[in-house]
């Protein structure tokens, strides 16, 4: 059985031109068609101070390869995103390369001597003026993002579909009070256009309700030694397999690939420990020609991107298509999904 | 709170030889330490006649590029497996190419022309001797796997971890159960070193319990045009990215990559609609030389390979370890997992 996250009639009604109703309704939307349809005002500016250009060694063919990354708003991992402005501005991430391409796992760049067990060279200085980063701010406090109002509304859905969280139909039930059980979390939900997990809902040790991005494809993480050490933000690696989210609340997340994945993504995997790239193969290391914040950029050469709001009815009919495929294609819809397999939708603007 | 699948005294008398059981405990393995210490008895071979070796023409750099397939096996998509066999005995797959390589989805080798919107060449001739396929078996029934009965030692650790499951530790509270609760259906669990899903558990409206393979990285599947077409087996594609379940029971799952993953995971995807490559690029398309059932080959050829038992306690202390991480580097154990972030291992059995 499968629950449609709004009735199918409204869908329809927001599917199909009024006038049609009276004839066989069309073809169900896909996720994608959604998305396509969602009115201007549901799309989000990204601020251009929160977006990196990093711009890599051009293809065998020649083909130039750049990818954009968006950084971590407030409150969120604010100190290693402060350091990675800091790298980017001094000029340390220029001539980087990258060093670890593990299937199903993580591609890293930085420092090839950073913490390798592929390299033995000198490390390379970091530059001044950097923040103190700690593992503490892996996570922040639910009223950071006013997570109890946010839910308040939700808690009369989440009564009414609690018989369907036993059900296996988790995505559809919880979606609507914009967030879905998970696997690893007691909650996850997405926030200003972000994936997150919390432990609201049984804080029976009378912790404080705790909020923390997770792992999903594409998302960019800080590289770091053992704890405490929690990274500078020198190191950076995004994920390239199924979301790894035992490194949830272990690991700081800095950000996401917005445009650019595949070049990282298609990489030739290493063959040394935790897949760095070995000595023998060091002309493997992807050299990294430049990183700059966007807002750094003159005007002509300056990307601007959107998402799609998260609070907004257009994304709720995607998530809940992406939870019930019904477009033609498909025969059975699943009834739920996990939140790394709803991905925000983020597109450029054209110029 | 993380709950451990097994106690954690049992944990460390697993993990420490007894003499240490005095003195500070060792650090916690990691899954795949848990893994490495597995004993031969809990390690089943995988049949040759289970086994495809597929050869793509060699690298750039000239190195080999060979994958092993293992072949679903029974009561699972037998009908595709069949034809599979046959297509390679046939030598119809010899010379056809990947056509398709889509970020974070799939790639997919087969006809180049075979419902590609990217190409309008002539379609090759199917060989005789193909089974028909239904798409009716993209599931079988409960019965088929002894369901019940494998389920039914688990109720008084299901009734005992009912709490956890409402707390968000899924994966400790049902792994013990040998199954997982699911995003995408009401339980999921390993059987016979396979993920499954099913829909046990709430069979309110009189449909006998079903159970069919989920996809994971990746597991091989059977592209097909739209329903009823189920699909022959001539197209088959791995997931590349993070699981897109909402195709479970929506297309067949054939099998699994056992060994080299890499050498499609990291091709260069293609620009053209569904991630195939458009006529402009049909040279990105790696030309497949050669699938060969493995037991057809001459024994020096013949690779050898097995399972970790998924019945077995170091499958359990794996999967555990995979839900709540003890070894050094990880700081909060995420009290639970998917099931596609619990892959099986597989080996190569050295010769």
């Amino acid at each position: 059985m499968t629950r449609p996250l709004i009735s199918l009639a409204a869908l329809l009604a927001l599917a199909a031109p009024a006038i049609a109703q009276e004839e066989t309704p069309p073809p169900a939307p896909s996720p994608g068609e959604i998305v396509a349809q969602a009115p201007a005002e549901e799309w989000v500016a990204i601020a251009p101070e929160d977006l990196l250009v990093m711009t890599l060694a051009p293809a065998e063919d020649g083909s130039e390869r750049k990818v954009v990354i968006q950084l971590m708003p407030a409150p969120f991992s604010q100190s290693w995103v402060q350091n990675i402005r800091t790298f980017a501005r001094s000029g340390w991430f220029d001539d980087i390369t990258v060093n670890r391409v593990q299937d199903n796992y993580v591609v890293q760049w930085g420092d090839p001597n950073y913490d390798n067990p592929e390299s033995s060279g000198e490390q390379k200085a970091l530059p001044p003026a950097l923040v103190e980063t700690d593992e503490r701010d892996y996570t922040v406090n639910g009223d950071a993002i006013s997570l109890s109002t946010l839910l308040a509304d939700s808690e009369r859905d989440l009564a009414l579909e609690a018989e369907s969280l036993v059900s296996g139909n988790k995505t559809a039930a919880v979606i609507i009070a914009n967030g879905l059980v998970d696997s690893y979390a007691q909650l996850s939900l997405f926030h200003e256009g972000w994936p997150l997990a919390s432990n609201v809902g049984s804080d029976d040790e009378g912790e404080p309700a705790s909020v923390w991005p997770i792992h999903c494809y594409g998302m960019v993480g800080v590289g770091r030694n053992m704890s405490p050490d929690a990274g500078t933000g020198a190191e950076l690696y995004t994920v390239i397999g199924h979301a790894p989210r035992h490194l949830d609340r272990n690991i700081a997340l800095a950000g996401r690939i917005v445009e650019g994945m595949e070049h990282l993504s298609s990489l030739p995997r290493g063959s040394g420990a935790l897949g760095f790239y070995t000595e023998e193969e060091a002309d493997k290391r992807t050299p990294i020609l430049s990183v700059r914040v966007a807002s750094d950029l003159p005007d002509g050469e300056r990307p601007r991107f959107e998402y799609l709001s998260t609070d907004g009815a257009s994304f709720a009919r995607y998530a809940d298509a992406r939870a019930n495929r019904r477009d033609p294609f498909f025969i059975v819809p699943a009834g739920g999904a996990d939140i790394c397999n709803i991905p925000v939708p983020v597109r450029r603007v054209a110029d």
